[in-house]
């Protein structure tokens, strides 16, 4: 029996858990809840429906996992508890500071109601948080680093486009090669993120916008700029459109050691993404830790979890002995 | 109160281990077991003392995780079975081949005992077969490429050796840069084992020896270098001493693959490692996972683990609260 999805919010993400679903032949998508009028809502998987958001709760019986595809900033911290009180849900929760507090209001629901809770699933929080922690367990004496992009910050773009005269925006955060190189070769730099990392803003503005002063805008904006090394371009809607349409991301995670009876030998290791589509990429990520959280239920475990706490082998259609045999 | 660690076997990887255990502030050096005259193996750690392997059984109680330094082609077959019935055992059991028979062998005794066997704990097997298993659960349409080196082979170095009129030699694999490239592109190449990887030997001849006929029985030997692009070098005694003691290793696991309604995305997943000492990262990563070994028995499991069994939070000192805190 497949194991059936619900997917709760149809954005990019949602999409995206969409399509990996369609990838893993144990799984089926079941329903797509949406807060819009359902008849709005038009979804790519023939043999599932749209409903609204308030009949999902009637359907807890037809869903083993629920997959939570809101925002960290307000949806995730309402929804993901409140989901835990009927299903097995998985979130990407990603306000890092956040995380203990989500946790234990996830954890308290998912007690109670007998399921699994998986937050803060993806890339990062998610695969990089795995790689730090492995890492860091083989290495206990080390330095750790994160490098971002080149990708999209949708929380820069937003950033900029509420600037005064700015029609649309798009803003890609883009490693420092020299760092990057320093890092890999054991120098063992001391890094600020505005030394690990530049900024390269494309802006449409308004007719006659001041555009001097919309780039010293950008460049000056506190947190977002003023610690970078920022590359501002002026294009045309039509140049938005042709060329930055696209939501690509990645990054690397370095940690360089030392091991030997007077730490004399130096070792990196380095874990790393390119990725076409950001959003694809985390609802990969996330489809294959909801058959986790379908199997640690399966078991009789309930509470919160997160990446850390999930035995690889959970996360495969592969058996034990296939994985042992083909993959170790 | 500390882990204790007995280590079986002092050899290269023995001595990492006991290296890594330094570094561990959790774990302390019980003991180390030989089967030479224990008078004759001088360890470094000066609270711990060197038995004969005879001795081991009768410690069972004064030692929480023995670790098998032994050899996989006669020593761990036996030897990991055989003190899993007293022991909870960690070792890095690397013929692939035969894994399936060595996970039943340790399974059957770990479970009479009450006992853990974690078993092929190193970096592959070990945090390369994570990786293949991490990318293939997330990326299920996409190939999957290893690449080892650049380091050094100590089966084909032993090949080399015994050759007629080598005295000593160091073979060095070593990955093709521009196979590595295609892969990273997502160009998916196709490739045979020969052409992503070259060999650089090394050797020191008998005075007198006839090199192009070694060069050549190098060349053209079977399995190990006939499908290879192989360079030869012949060096002196002194030059093999003073650059080519070291044991370095690495390698990189790719996975390429496709995400999308239309499969329309591409993304790569890299992992790489870059390691002074193959020895002593492999006990690097053993003494995280004599942790968790340690923690699955003191919570009452027993029977064989591979690290694919492992959830990564085991492996760490660090308590599930400070990981969501800072890791995540």
């Amino acid at each position: 029996m497949s194991i059936r999805i619900g997917i709760l919010g149809y954005g990019n993400l949602g999409r995206g858990v969409e399509c990996a679903v369609k990838q893993n032949p144990d799984m089926e998508l079941a329903a797509v809840f949406t807060r819009r009028d359902p008849a709005d809502v038009h979804i790519m998987t023939e043999t599932a429906k749209v409903y609204h958001v308030d009949e999902a709760v009637k359907m807890k019986d037809e869903i083993d996992v629920l997959i939570l595809c809101g925002g960290s900033a307000t949806d995730l911290p309402k929804q993901t508890p409140e989901f835990a009180q009927y299903f097995n849900v998985v979130d990407s929760f990603d306000t890092h500071a956040k995380i203990p507090e989500h946790f234990a209001d996830v954890d308290a629901a998912a007690k109670k109601s007998g399921k699994i809770g998986l937050i803060s699933v993806g890339w990062d929080p998610g695969m990089f948080s795995l790689n730090r922690l492995y890492s860091n367990a083989i290495l206990p004496e080390g330095t750790d680093y994160t490098f971002w992009g080149k990708g999209v910050s949708q929380g820069h773009s937003d950033a900029v486009r509420r600037i005064d005269g700015v029609v649309d925006a798009r803003q890609y955060t883009i490693p420092v090669e020299k760092a990057l190189s320093a890092v890999r070769n054991g120098e063992n730099p001391v890094l600020t993120t505005g030394e690990k990392h530049t900024r390269e803003v494309f802006v449409v503005a308004e007719d006659g916008a001041d555009k001097e002063k919309i780039e010293k805008e950008i460049k000056t904006m506190p947190n977002y700029f003023d610690e970078y090394e920022t590359t501002v371009h002026f294009i045309s809607e039509e140049q938005m459109k042709a060329e930055h349409a696209g939501l690509p991301h990645g990054g690397f995670v370095i940690r360089t050691g030392k091991t030997g009876w007077e730490q004399e030998h130096s070792h990196v290791i380095e874990y790393s993404l390119k990725l076409d589509s950001n959003p694809e990429f985390t609802s990969s990520v996330i489809a294959a830790y909801a058959r986790a959280a379908y199997r640690l239920n399966r078991e009789g475990q309930s509470g919160c979890r997160t990446v850390f706490d999930i035995a690889p082998a959970y996360l495969t259609v592969k058996s034990p002995e296939e994985l042992r045999k083909h993959m170790l």
